[in-house]
């Protein structure tokens, strides 16, 4: 799975991926949230790799909610996207694989190609995800160094010389090293923040198979700068999140007489160009 | 709300709680697992003073599933039992924000007095859940020592002196510091397994406002006296799940000729008798 998001970031020159945490607030009047998502995936499947849909924004709104969570997925796949679930599951083996199930088995409503997992509960926790990566070429991106500003507080934690999150860093490398693809890297990936780029620095050099997904940029105040740490010497090695700032763009003043789905686009367009310029 | 289960406890006699992890294997043919909910609950509400439902069995089969996680979820609450929906959620606080209004807001589908949380993400991550608590008189337990084997691989990293799950019991302690209860409780408590007796017995020494959710006896290999140690002197401080070996009771030879809901009911008063022994 690593290697066709690699092959479709190549594709499209774009190493970054639309977030749809769609809240209600976004959405323009008389528009469901399914709508507007499914607008503003046509407004961007040719330029972006993939989309990354944030399933809380959906579970706040239960079986109605999870429905237009299940719509965008297959909206999204059908228009050629790799489709990504933020959901950041985690539990004990036998509840894990129940989790593995329901977003990387392939016959279900909430099928996604990649799954943030939370890995505090170590590797019988995580391995049932890996589990069936290899079995129906998924994905997963384990949480290592989180975006959030008190992210410090447990995974900064410094023990036998490395702190928390490297130690989770190891973790994801060792889970990941029979699923290393064509370009070196591995379908077991890592979520590191944009908005700690020394920290982003070290992982990047310490674990060189371990593919990023970088969320922060934009509204967490991460900039092109800070995610371009995530990067391999060829340009490789990690994708870029962005959704507020996308879903959003329409309301910015330089967007101004631009549709939402047009705002968007523009808003992909200026957030690809910005990277490509710093990485 | 930590009092109210409290007090549920007290007037059972009875510090367990029946987890609803009911896989479509455990139900008897020709009954959906909502039915088989159902039953178990009206065989149990007498004699247990909450539930605990596992969403990860539900959200396995996609919308329908969790139709009957919803439904479950009023059933119990009806029924005048305490809910508590084990998600394990966590996120960087704007989405945390939306998993809690989905679990511990008022007006959900998915609306529970307990869920609970992974704080691996820090304080911004689990500030919001404890805002509804405070507004709303729910609860959290947040993992501090799971039940799984491999916990230790994150948990028992030894930084400043303390494991990593010490340092996530203080964030715990202190997080739940403004909701102490008229039992010394705190609504905001913590996850620990009885597989891990000699740190669970630590934990309670060290902080006695915190509540503890605790897993891992019976099918995981944890023992009433292993789950002893996470009480205090009066007998309170703590609840124990059980969950396969209650629903599938009625597998077992000790319980031939038994309705399932019957087994289920035998089992829960043997588990509720087997901790008064060693509490």
């Amino acid at each position: 799975m690593i290697d066709r998001l690699i092959e479709k970031i190549k594709q499209t020159g774009n190493p970054s991926v639309i977030g749809l945490d769609t809240r209600p607030d976004f959405v323009p009047s008389g528009m469901s949230p399914l709508e507007f998502n499914c607008a503003v995936i046509d407004a961007v499947k040719d330029i972006v790799p993939a989309v990354k849909v944030q399933i809380a924004c959906y579970e706040l709104y239960g079986i109605e909610g999870l429905k237009a969570f299940a719509g965008t997925l297959k909206y999204a796949r059908e228009s050629g996207l790799i489709v990504m679930t933020d959901a950041k599951r985690g539990d004990i083996g036998s509840t894990a694989e129940n989790y593995s199930g329901a977003f990387l088995g392939q016959s279900t409503e909430f099928d996604s190609d990649f799954l943030t997992v939370n890995g505090y509960l170590g590797s019988d926790g995580v391995l049932p995800f890996v589990a069936d990566c290899k079995k129906f070429g998924k994905g997963i991106f384990v949480l290592v160094k989180t975006s959030n500003p008190s992210s410090a507080e447990i995974q900064d934690k410094v023990a036998d010389g490395l702190p928390v999150y490297g130690h989770m860093a190891q973790l994801v490398s060792e889970w990941g090293k029979d699923l290393i693809g064509k370009y070196g890297y591995s379908s077991v990936g890592a979520v590191v923040g944009a908005t700690y780029p020394e920290q982003a620095r070290r992982l990047r050099e310490m674990f060189p198979s371990v593919f990023f997904l970088v969320p922060g940029y934009g509204a967490q105040g991460g900039t092109a700068a800070d995610a371009a740490v995530n990067f391999d010497a060829n340009g490789l090695g990690a994708i870029v999140n962005s959704s507020r700032a996308i879903l959003t763009a329409y309301r910015k003043d330089k967007y101004k007489g631009l549709t939402f789905a047009a705002a968007a686009r523009e808003a992909a367009i200026e957030m690809r160009d910005d990277l490509r310029k710093h990485i």
